[in-house]
């Protein structure tokens, strides 16, 4: 991890030119995760990116520049993905709970292929093709594999779940789906879990799902023309975790993906990433306001904390730990105490570090924690308080560009309405 | 629990009008919760509402229609409270990373006290008075304090925390507060912890603060004007809960609270409550999407979820819990099925409901978390997966009204900036 973005662009620059909470996102790192992820998969793979993990716009445009494709959940999530300028045969649409908007939406665009991931839906989307009189819409069937995985910080694949169709039922539907006049099945899609940190589970998955693509294609009668083998490639956030080994990764996947290309050589196969292209990246920047003891334990008291960035509370455990966290202004120095690194809110769940070791940290430092970029505003309570979304900020070269501005006052209150309540009610 | 607003308006009329996913606060329940609290509480008590819990312009001009002052802790809910015409003597301002601008907004509207957390911070707000030329503004010490409770779902004094001060240090510091020239300290406050069921707990919570207030005051030689004991009264929201006994807190309170009175007469006594005004007022309405099943479990997922009503994952909870539901258009027909709830997210985690019985659910049905008033939009990850923040309703008489509107793309997307990635970095 670097220390600052730049020479000339150091984090206290960005926090006294944007203010702070701060999130700041460098595309040279972004860009070497992307680098490097290519240069250890096969070149046949496609990787899409997961917008979920970072929905801003910029991030997005940026990722296609490098060559990602966009993996969309939701109406706002394709509306930025074709802002951003990927072209519509680079998205794919998936989800448990599409509505009819987001459906036709993702027709209008022509898209690369809505993942389907009901019965149901898939009969929904054929009439809605039928109203509109188009045929051959591309689809993809969302499975449930009957097998599971290990790994996973959050396991998705072989257990009851709101996710796709078992695959003993879509086994036992060839001829349901084969009634359907307007959509053309052409691919499969499987999710696993997320946060793999071992190549050999990732690679496990891989060649389960495509073997499984292979015969469900078979089964059903469709030509495989796409396998999106989700991917969940994770991020080390935690003492006790390493970074995926991305030669080793490289390495195993290589036969698996040359020996299935090899039988389905006009097949597309599509990895989709989220929190491992973006995670890396960013930096959650905080001031600190307090610092203060209690009890014999010395608090920090942050302007910015869990409102923001509720996976520093601990991703998916039940157990703290913590994000990797520096003193943004003594970045060389030793730790010299103990502190436990709150927000603002008045909750004592609002904790982003918990008993970590700093160099002395006084009201008005800047405190940084790492490895951010993905899963943070976007998957927190971010009207909490009511203090509103933070900036965040991507630094590109020698510059620093603002690219989501921080909420104001009138901005949290311009979509609420006060009513009259002085007649008195009947 | 009541099954519809009012008989005109119902569910469903309230879905069809105003769309899905949909918050409707009942302000019949809202004035029925706070009469049987004011009934029950003795008459010198003023209540304050926490906006923290529903930060909604009408839900505070109504519950301030009812009686009650507010207690805010960030400049939106300070300019919140005033605009829904709470009077600046009856606000309170507390939190434990107050910035500059929020003490300024305190001072120059004149409301009834800073609580002050740290003191350093009494010694920033004395010294921004100072600059004014302005004095005797209005303080109240938080106190951290030396005992603990229990009863509380989720403690807060007692132990090593970011709030207030340690009694011990307060103690201490008669000198250092005495030095301040331009604040005036009036007064006390603590919280011992949130969603105490048992009457017993809070009075003896009460009973402790008032001690310790008397104490402190008389130690530190102030006026004792203000006392805040918090309040912390829950709500049930699981099966193994009960609501508490209003009676039986009346009756509890009263001698501590009119001992209290007769030797402190012209002091201000503030409950502050957030969840116990609102949580009952509320339904989260959402409409199943699909109905499925997967490996034996049946799923209904709806068009929202977790983003919207993260509570109901399970409030400072390991394990999962559910709020009531009630599909809400059979409200009186018998469970015949057991389901699990989704959103519509790409987690396994967006479960609002986890194998709940409800009569048959098909997709278009309409199912009501209930006791949803509180904690509900603004402690979720709304803008998750980019579908936004819901709409909210309010139902008073035989109206309805919007009182937030749903967030649309457009306002998802119009902070966001695209900025021009082409030019290749240096």
């Amino acid at each position: 991890m670097k220390t600052s973005p730049t020479p000339q662009i150091t984090f206290p620059s960005l926090a006294e030119k944007f203010g702070t909470p701060l999130f700041v996102y460098d595309a040279s790192v972004m860009e070497g995760t992307y680098s490097a992820l290519s240069a250890a998969l096969p070149d046949s793979v496609d990787v899409f990116f997961s917008l979920k993990a970072n929905p801003n716009v910029t991030v997005c445009a940026l990722l296609n520049s490098f060559g990602a494709g966009a993996e969309v959940s939701s109406h706002t999530e394709l509306v930025t993905a074709l802002r951003s300028g990927v072209a519509p045969e680079d998205v794919i649409f998936l989800g448990p709970g599409k509505d009819e908007r987001e459906l036709l939406a993702c027709i209008e665009a022509g898209i690369h292929a809505i993942v389907c991931e009901s019965l149901d839906e898939l009969e929904i989307l054929d009439a809605l093709l039928a109203a509109r009189g188009q045929t051959d819409f591309p689809v993809l069937l969302r499975v449930n594999p009957s097998f599971g995985s290990k790994g996973s910080g959050l396991a998705m694949g072989g257990k009851p779940r709101q996710f796709g169709i078992d695959e003993a039922e879509l086994r036992a539907s060839k001829s349901r789906i084969a009634a359907l006049r307007n959509i053309r099945v052409q691919g499969v899609h499987a999710y696993m879990g997320t946060r793999f940190l071992q190549h050999d589970d990732v690679v496990n998955n891989t060649r389960q799902i495509l073997a499984t693509a292979e015969d469900l294609a078979g089964h059903l009668g469709f030509p495989l023309e796409t396998v999106d083998f989700g991917g969940g490639l994770g991020v080390a956030y935690f003492d006790n975790e390493e970074d995926l080994d991305l030669d080793e990764l490289g390495r195993g996947l290589a036969p698996v993906i040359s020996a299935f290309h090899a039988r389905n050589p006009r097949c597309r196969m599509i990895m989709e990433l989220g929190r491992f292209l973006t995670a890396l990246s960013g930096t959650y920047v905080v001031r600190a306001r307090y610092v203060k003891d209690s009890m014999g334990e010395s608090f920090v008291v942050a302007d910015g904390g869990t409102n923001h960035h509720m996976a520093a509370v601990g991703v998916g455990s039940f157990v703290k730990r913590n994000f990797p966290i520096r003193h943004l202004q003594r970045l060389d120095d030793a730790p010299q105490r103990t502190y436990t690194v709150t927000g603002p809110l008045c909750t004592p769940n609002d904790v982003v570090a918990k008993k970590v070791q700093l160099p002395e940290v006084r009201p008005g430092d800047l405190l940084g924690i790492e490895r951010s970029g993905a899963y943070g505003p976007t998957a927190s309570p971010g009207l909490f308080l009511s203090h509103g979304f933070p900036a965040e900020v991507i630094v590109r070269g020698d510059q620093a560009y603002l690219v989501r501005e921080r909420d104001s006052t009138d901005d949290l209150l311009a979509k609420q309405h006060l009513i009259d309540i002085h007649p008195v009610s009947p």
